[in-house]
């Protein structure tokens, strides 16, 4: 048996607590990748990690053996930093459309290497895709070109990056074992280490429309993360931030767009401009570009965001100027009584959203470019009896009764003057 | 989508320490057994289970649903009550082969159906086998024709039984979750309920060369088992027996025989004596046959017991009278020194027999009919310097140096007087 370990042991030492060596983790994840140890068992050790953990040098080592099944990227050539930012997810969080851009302005290079949308959260790469002409997939040469001239690229990741992570998350999808925080941080950070960014700043979102509903599990993971990143020698902060509530006034591609051009235009919802700010401003801390909110927001105003967007959509076969695709139907949801929106819960809206055709159940199922929701109003707001809260779009009218279904019980209207509307901070946390 | 129930939901259950319902248990043991529910997914419940355990609804029903992917046997057809016995396992655990002709001489029907050795711990049919002529295979038919007639049959459990349990135990065997007690006692007890005796004896061996090595663990399992047998209306009882040295003074297929036909007839080692006559009784009892001691101990005297064995044997082939196989070669290891034998490790010794050819390491491996080790000291035995301790037997001797290696560190002579011998009683513990 050429093999040098075997994967019963592996499993059984992490089923009974003990410490994987790193020569156990280099074996099993590239055994594993290389069908050696079988899905079986690799589903065992996952169950097995996720209820006994990891310490840090493990889940350090795992990472690395992931990356270590796949290619690396280098942007050292490049003549500016770079910065990336991740999301773990969240209803309307279209931040990465306006924040690469305006992070470029600043002359840090945004490698944004994105995935599409599954489930309740979209996909950035689906978000873009509502552009008339814009295009994910970019070669090597094409992403490190732009990068050079342009400075900001949101595009799909290619496959080479940590394919073992690819296989391992198909796995934990269907075992119960995708909450696992190890595997969780370490398929994050395998990619943006392998990717080869300088800098990374983690937008972990913590509320009912997030993965991690406590922030307890959310600061734990961000804590993980921000260690990998750093022992892999990547600049990398978390921002712990609230998905309670929807972000921003839509939820859907082109809307998001619609939205996220808002902003660029120096405008666009508080929470959407706010989050866009405090991100920039760690990413550019961490590129060694500092500046403050101030330069940030004015970057914002005076259309320097706006033309590194233009340039950014336009450099990847986008039409900047054509009108964005609108859902064929609409219909709204209006206020009961007068007083004030209590709750707006996230995770409803995102079900909403998606069964109106923006979001996929399975990967190869399309999504709707115009399908989605707009908020007239967000919790704390006054409202009217009759007044429109929300509209929801699709180009599929047969899918209201069950997005209406999704919105009923999250969101709720009070009188006026009543106790207990307390609007969260949108910034819970910042680990570094 | 026809299925009731999807296997993550299951399996998110079960890892979130919550209480699977009936219908999941029903549903999800079938769907595995049809194929519906993957072994990837199987797996990650089966380690969930390790870890999180069940409660005792939870072992009973999900015993209930392996029998149900199976047929069930009845032996109410029969003219006598019918007392089956298992063993969890041990190195020299002989005993099957003297108790079911003896519990049958009091008139006890006694429907063995017994299994192979697979690793350290011989199997009951791998000894009978060693007998010329003797064959393991029988019909339902000549199964119940035989307990009427003779009353004692040892043979093959038929596939029929529970065949989930065939599929999960492969399955456990590759992802490290052999060790869970539920599945250990839902296996064992869902084909002895199926098998549909009205009473039950447990041998729950706890020691070195068992299963379970903690008396902790061992009255767990012991207790999980009683309860599925009373649950499902038959009669158990469970003994917690001593497998920290050998059973006997024999480890290997026709050294076995030849030592249970000594008790047979009247003589053989204290502790196989001892121990048969203990399991005889709680079987007779659990029978509704109730006997004492003494009566056991003279239907072992009087040729009654040994009258059913050859009734037994013949009646499957065997010839009763023909001499037993021996291996090819012996080999001899010797005391060092004088004083008393302080330890001798059942494990060691397990090991030490299998290696010799007594044992298989992957279910198609033949064994050896002769092979395995004769004990001529056991522990608290004087013994005086190049005495022989035991002999090693094997067809193929290139195995004696690797049988060797195991046994060192597995014994020890110490000078005659030194403290801390202190021999464990054999019958640890009984549950009811």
């Amino acid at each position: 048996m050429a093999e040098p370990f075997d994967a019963v042991d592996v499993i059984r030492t992490k089923r009974d607590r003990g410490e994987l060596t790193a020569g156990q983790i280099d074996w099993v994840v590239d055994a594993y990748t290389r069908g050696v140890v079988a899905e079986e068992q690799m589903s065992a050790l996952a169950m097995a990690i996720l209820l006994n953990g990891m310490s840090r040098a493990e889940v350090s080592r795992w990472t690395a053996a992931m990356i270590a099944t796949g290619e690396r990227m280098s942007f050292a050539g490049l003549s500016r930093p770079t910065a990336d930012k991740h999301s773990t997810g969240g209803v309307g969080d279209k931040i990465t459309l306006p924040l690469a851009p305006l992070v470029a302005s600043f002359g840090v290079a945004v490698p944004q290497l994105s995935g599409r949308g599954l489930g309740h959260t979209g996909g950035t790469l689906d978000k873009l895709e509502s552009i008339p002409g814009w295009r994910a997939a970019l070669s090597n040469e094409e992403l490190m070109s732009q990068l050079d001239t342009v400075g900001a690229v949101i595009c799909a990741a290619g496959s080479g990056l940590a394919p073992a992570d690819r296989k391992l998350y198909a796995l934990r999808d269907v075992t119960g074992t995708v909450e696992a925080i190890p595997l969780i941080a370490s398929s994050i950070m395998s990619k943006k280490i392998a990717e080869g960014t300088g800098a990374l700043v983690l937008d972990v979102k913590v509320g009912s429309g997030a993965f991690m509903k406590t922030a307890e599990d959310a600061r734990t993971l961000a804590r993980t993360m921000v260690d990998l990143g750093t022992d892999a020698g990547v600049r990398t902060v978390a921002l712990l931030t609230d998905m309670s509530v929807p972000l921003g006034l839509t939820a859907g591609n082109a809307l998001e767009v619609r939205e996220s051009v808002e902003v660029l235009a120096g405008g666009g919802p508080a929470d959407v401009v706010e989050l866009t700010v405090a991100l920039a401003v760690e990413m550019l801390a961490a590129a060694d570009r500092p500046a403050d909110p101030d330069d940030v927001r004015a970057a914002l105003a005076d259309g320097r965001a706006m033309d590194s967007w233009r340039a950014m959509i336009a450099a990847q076969g986008g039409d900047v100027d054509a009108p964005l695709p609108v859902a064929k139907e609409a219909t709204t949801v209006v206020a009961p009584s007068s007083g004030v929106l209590a709750t707006l819960d996230a995770y409803a809206v995102g079900v909403a959203a998606w069964r109106l055709g923006a979001g996929r159940a399975r990967k190869e199922d399309p999504v709707q470019a115009g399908a989605g929701i707009e908020l007239h109003a967000k919790p704390g707001d006054r409202v009217s009896a009759g007044q429109v809260l929300m509209t929801l779009h699709t180009d599929t009218p047969e899918r209201f009764a069950r997005a209406e279904e999704a919105l009923v019980g999250g969101w709720s209207v009070v009188p006026e003057g009543a106790p207990g509307i307390i609007p969260a901070p949108l910034v819970l946390d910042r680990i570094a």
